[in-house]
Parts: structure tokens; sequence; C-alpha cells
């Protein structure tokens, strides 16, 4: 225990920052943040829409909040804070950022840094901790692993992503069952189109909705090939003759030979814009003029990533426990790690969360491996299956009210006094 | 009890068909149908894809079912038999369908036809049940109502419609937090496109997320006003200066003031086809033109109405129950009638299933009440959450399996041997 307990001669505050696009989970990281902190005695003030607000000194002070109100953001969807797509640059282009930080972190006593994101976030982390030594200022960096896109380096998976891809698993597997039931006179091809930018992962995760031969998705394209336009309608129509009908699943980020996505192939809408849907009307078109069958498609866009009510157990689980151990790792003094997921085992799944150094993530993106795609490029492997199943098992607890809407929590979010003069970033 | 026991006389089989669109819920009464039967030692005979099926004479025999897989249709989406879209003509212009399924009915003994759909479907049963009388043959006709649409005359509201509107809240919500959260660098606008024709009942259960003053949906678009541009774009300004963000609910069937759907309004794909996206990215694009900001959107298309994960847990007992008295009706020797949901109170929520002639459901289109609908035409009214409020209350038992995913059953459908010739309709 004396390990864990924070030496009495150590004074300050922990700084939160939510950082990029949330996700479902990511204020299961706030509460385990914040659960932990409050356990030690340690403050914790969270920043008004990610980085944005720790340039601004618009800080949140989170003691103003009930324990209840502490404990419902594990289940509450969203940035509870706020948070922001904003890249710091390079400390020689913008050493002045790095510096207004630092002086807000002098100004507010925070000793320790949590910012809780994707690989920029680390990036930005590891640079604020170096800086703080350089300006002779004891401050602790720790990221807090989160992205749906499941692209983060070293961690096993990444929180957000189980759940998303959870959503997406049923999503496909629901929306086939419906279109299979109809397909006699109605829609042959259903195309559903999932997020994850450069990454298959998500699109992968659709395929754990098929556990036999014919069962849907009969296609997955990924972005991680090249579209092939005949190999994808010879598909399309061999599925729909032998089993009457076809659910697509795409990844918003497929590209074409010439490298351009092609959701941006398509037409032009009503002001001359390159078209504005995704890449599931411009398949839905292309099926419909190659092959004439009746289509549908989907675009659930946000929804999916915030699919608080479809959120899988484990997911939750470890959003918690890598916000918990980041504050573990500050408190005991460690710097510019990163607590990541390590798997053990696959079936039964077993998982334990381990720093690592930020270093390893900053900056790098990890792909999905050849080996997890079939090899005619449409569909996943046994080795995908195991790596993909564990994440989205058991159903993440939910409270409902009697109107029937999930209870989500909205914070106070009351303010910390300025004591800065203003900084616009 | 002797009033709800077969005669011993009485022998016969009874055929249940689905029709048009699927929900979540219909297969709710599929069990409703099949266990009322098998308690009363009747015979179900299902269609295959619908009243094609019937023509067809591609029957399935449910008796060939486990317990448990007719008991897991109630938490099935889809349907389970197939469904179709395919209304009869008239009597007088297509008189020979009808006899095909008057001697489909005499060659496998079927003595009463339940025909699961809307008004079309009802319309179909009514007249079936009069040829059969003009035929000399004894052949009952009971509708069960089902449609997401929520359209149907009579009925306090539809079976598959709460679910929806409980799956449309929820999502909602969810996305608003996320669109919140992120408002600061990034969408400042968010358009979910939701199902409903033309009727503004799905668009308008998206109002129960929201329950004060700022909450989203901040816009409401129905089909039942004529979209004016000026105003909503006003609307969306000031909602965004006010708020920070702005979550806009569009119903797929929203028109201009020279009646065209704004899904059609748009633009050209590259085929040169009318834009395929529907109404969501026509408005994100007017957004982006004339006011500058940032938008996503979302079209969830099948999802919503497959979302069996997301079932309000009154619309699967009301599915159920419609099932189960249109047996009772049937064998009660009721003719032309469908059981419908009358409401005796909004809170506590009380309902009941009474029967209604078919010909006061065939062929009528319920609309939503102006009385719903705000002064300014972009929100619901407190008669309309009375009315919604208790569809999606109560969160509908759902069996997950260790993978994650909704246990659903695929059933055996096993065929029953054709005994008339061929025929095409």
């Amino acid at each position: 225990m004396s390990l864990t307990r924070r030496p009495s001669a150590v004074t300050g505050n922990i700084l939160y920052a939510q950082s990029g696009g949330v996700t479902s989970v990511i204020n299961a990281s706030a509460a385990g943040v914040i659960e932990a902190a409050r356990a030690k005695g340690v403050k914790v003030y969270a920043a008004r829409n990610g980085i944005l607000g720790a340039l601004r000194e618009e800080l949140i002070d989170t003691s103003k909040e009930s324990k209840s109100a502490i404990a419902a953001l594990r289940h509450t969807p969203g940035g509870a804070f706020g948070s922001c797509r904003y890249k710091l640059k390079s400390l020689e282009t913008n050493r002045a950022e790095y510096e207004r930080l630092i002086e807000v972190f002098r100004a507010h006593d925070i000793r320790w840094f949590l910012y809780n994101g994707g690989n920029d976030s680390a990036d930005t982390a590891l640079k604020i901790s170096q800086l703080g030594k350089a300006m002779n200022v004891d401050i602790r960096c720790i990221g807090v692993p989160k992205t749906v896109d499941n692209d983060l380096a070293v961690t096993d998976c990444c929180p957000g992503f189980g759940s998303v891809a959870k959503y997406i698993a049923i999503s496909t597997r629901e929306a086939s069952l419906d279109v299979a039931s109809m397909a006699e006179t109605s829609t042959k091809v259903f195309i559903l189109e999932v997020m994850g930018r450069h990454a298959g992962w998500i699109a992968a995760a659709a395929g754990l909705a098929g556990d036999s031969a014919d069962a849907a998705p009969h296609i997955i394209l990924f972005p991680e090939n090249v579209f092939d336009e005949a190999a994808f309608l010879a598909r399309v129509k061999a599925t729909v003759e032998r089993v009457g009908w076809c659910t697509v699943v795409a990844s918003e980020g497929v590209r074409n030979a010439a490298g351009q996505f092609l959701a941006e192939a398509g037409g032009r809408d009503a002001f001359g814009h390159a078209q504005l849907g995704g890449v599931a009307p411009v398949l839905a078109a292309l099926v419909k003029e190659k092959l004439g069958y009746k289509y549908h498609w989907a675009l659930p866009d946000y929804l999916q990533r915030s699919a608080r009510h479809a959120a899988a157990k484990v997911d939750a689980e470890q959003a918690y426990a890598v916000g918990k151990a980041a504050v573990d790792y500050a408190l005991k003094g460690m710097n510019a790690v990163m607590p990541v997921i390590v798997r053990s085992s696959d079936a039964p799944y077993r998982w334990n969360i381990q720093p690592a150094p930020l270093s390893k993530v900053a900056n790098h993106e990890k792909k999905m491996p050849k080996s997890f795609i079939t090899r005619d490029g449409f569909g996943i492997t046994a080795a995908a299956r195991r790596y993909l199943s564990p994440l989205i098992a058991g159903e993440a607890a939910l409270p409902y009210g009697k109107d029937g809407l999930p209870r989500y929590v909205q914070l106070k979010n009351a303010a910390v006094a300025k004591k800065l003069p203003d900084f616009t970033p």
C-alpha cells in the first residue's frame, strides 16, 4: 500500500483534457481519472474543450461535481468537458503555445497533465513534459489512450473501438435480417458505410456479425485494399444470385487505384460541390448502374461512435481502467507514459494495464495486419475473429429513465477563476 | 373459458403472412399467432415472402419449429418467413389472383387467413374474406397491424413504431452529446434523417430526446410542413449562435413549395442520376453554402427499423398481443377485423386490444395531428409528448451470446408439399 500512497510532501493538481473525436466511453476514462484522484485526495481540473481550454486558461473544477455525477460519467457518451481538434505545432514553430501551457500549469499548481487522446495527443504530451523540464517546472505528462479508429501503437486495442465494433456488428446483423426478409421484391443490395479513416478495424468488426458461409456481411471493403470495381461487382452479382441478396460493409476510407477516396469520386451536389455522401451512395449508384439491383444504404456517422446504448462491457471497463491507471502512474512519479492494454489470452480473454513510453505511441499508426483480411480481400480471417471477438463481448450496464431514454449526466462544469492574461491560440 | 375453447367440430389451419416493410417486432406478432394457435391445437402455416408465397403455394409448416425457436421470434427483428411489397389489384382487374388464393386455402384446409401488415393489407384481407363468401369457401380474414410509419387508422399506435421511435430518440440524444463536445472546433450542425414517408411520427419521436429549452434536437423538419428554406436557415443560425451547435432531425418525406421531395431536389451523381442521398445531404449542403458551418449527417436507413437491440418494451408487448388476439378473434369466428390498440390512459399508460372492422382500417392513412407540431413548425408540443412518451418506455428483453451479439433465431422454414399447379403472380 505504501507504494500507492501519496507522499504527504507532494502537492498539486491534476489537469485532465480530452482530445480529438470523442467516443461512447471516453467519459469512463474521465471517471477513472477523477475517482482515482479523489481516492488519493488530489484535485482534478478539466480543460474546457480540450487543449484549447488549457491554452485559454478555461479550466473546470471537477471537485464541484457530486460523487454520483462522476459515477454517471461511466455510462455517458461524448466528451463531458468538451474536446477539440487542435494539434499543437512543433516546438520550433510555436514555442509560445507550449510556454503558455507551462504558465497555466504553474498558475494553477498543476503537477500532472493527463491527456486523453490518440497519437497526436501522445506527441503533444511528450513535448510538454520535455519543455517543463527545460523551463524548470515539475510537470508530469501521462497519455490516456482513446480512439474509435483503433490505430494507436503499442496498446492491444483502443478504448472506444470495442463499442463501435459492437454497434456495427449488431447493426449489420439486424439490418441484414431486414434485407433478407424483403429481398424477393425489394432491396437486393444493402450497403453500410462505417468509420475508421485509413484503418479497416471497424469495417473488420462488421465481419463478426456473420458466423457461417453465406451469412452477412457478404462483402467488406477495407481501406487497406485498392477498390477493384470489377471484382466487387462480380462478387455482388454472385452473392445475389446465390443468397438472394447481399450486404456490403464499406469503410469510409476506401480508395480507387488513382488514390482517390471513392466518397469523393462521385458526382456533384446542387451547389456544384463534390458529392457529399460518403462511399455508400457511390457504391449504390455503381451497383444500380452496372447490375440493376435495387439498393438501400446507411451511413450512421456519429451514431456509431456515440452509441453508448450498445457499448461493449470490456470496452467500458478498459476505458475506466486506463483513466485510473493514469492517475496511479502520475502519483507514483512516472512521466511521459501511457497506460496501455496488454492482452495475455484470447479465449478466455485476459488483459491488464501496463505503462508504455509515450515516445513509442506518438505519431505511430497501427495498421491492421494483412493476415486479418481474407485472400479475396472481402472478408476477415480466423485470426481477425480471435482478435476482435473478445472486444465486443458483454453488454455495458446503462440506466434508463422511466421515459425510456438512457440517463446521461450533464455536469455543472464550474469554471476555475482565471489568473493570467488572455491568450488566443 | 368456454368462449375461448375451440369447438371440436371446427377443423382447419391458419395461414399467417407478413406484408410490406418489416420491423424489429413483427416476429413478436408471429410468435403471438403461433403460440396462441398451438395452445388451441391449431396448425399455423406461414406464407413464404408474404402474399407471394400464398399465391405461389409456397407455404411453411411452422409446426416443424421448436417451442424455443418460436419463443425466440419474440426478440428477432426482420420477417422470419419473408415479406414482400406486392399489392393485389382490385377484384375487377385481377380476379384471378384472388381466386388463386381461395384455391390455395381450399387445398390446404386454410380456414383463417391472418395478414400482418398495413392499410393495403387490411384492404386485401377484406376483399379475400368477401370473395371467399362469394365462392362458398369458409375463410375468415383477420388483419394484424404493423408499420413503423404509425399511419394506420383506428389503432392508437402501430406495432413497430415505438421501437423505431425509441431508437431515434436515443440516437438523437447520443449523437448530440458527441456534437456538443466537439462543436468548438468541429461540427456545428448535425443532421439526422429519419424514416416515416409522408408522416412525421418518427421525426416527432426524436423530439423526446430533448427535455429542456436548448436541448437537442433543436429543429425537426416534418413532412406535414412545406420546407421553408429561409426560416430553416435562420433557425439554424440562431441556434448555433446561442447554443454553439445545432441538431436537426429531418423526415425523409420533407418537400419544398413545389411539392418536390428535398431528397430529389439535389444534384446528380457520377452517373447523372438524381442524387442518391436523402434529404440530409441536401440540407447539409444548404447549411454549408448559406451559413458556412461545418456539418455532419447520418442516415440510419434500415438500421432504425431493425434495431431490436434498442426496442421499446411496450412495443414488443403490443406486437405480441395483436398476434395473439388475432388468433383469439379467428377461433371465435370473427371475420374482417383487426385487433387494434386502444389507449385508456396516458400516465400511467394503459392499453388494451379490441377488434376493429377492417373496412375502417383499409386504405385510410392516419395523419399526425397539427396540434402535435409547435407553431413555429420546428418542434413537438406537450400533446405530442403525452402521446409519444409511453410508446418508448421500457427496454425489451434481449438475450446476448457470449460473442457479444444478440441471439436471433433462424427458423427451419420447412416447406409444405404443393398440391396445385404452378401459378405466376
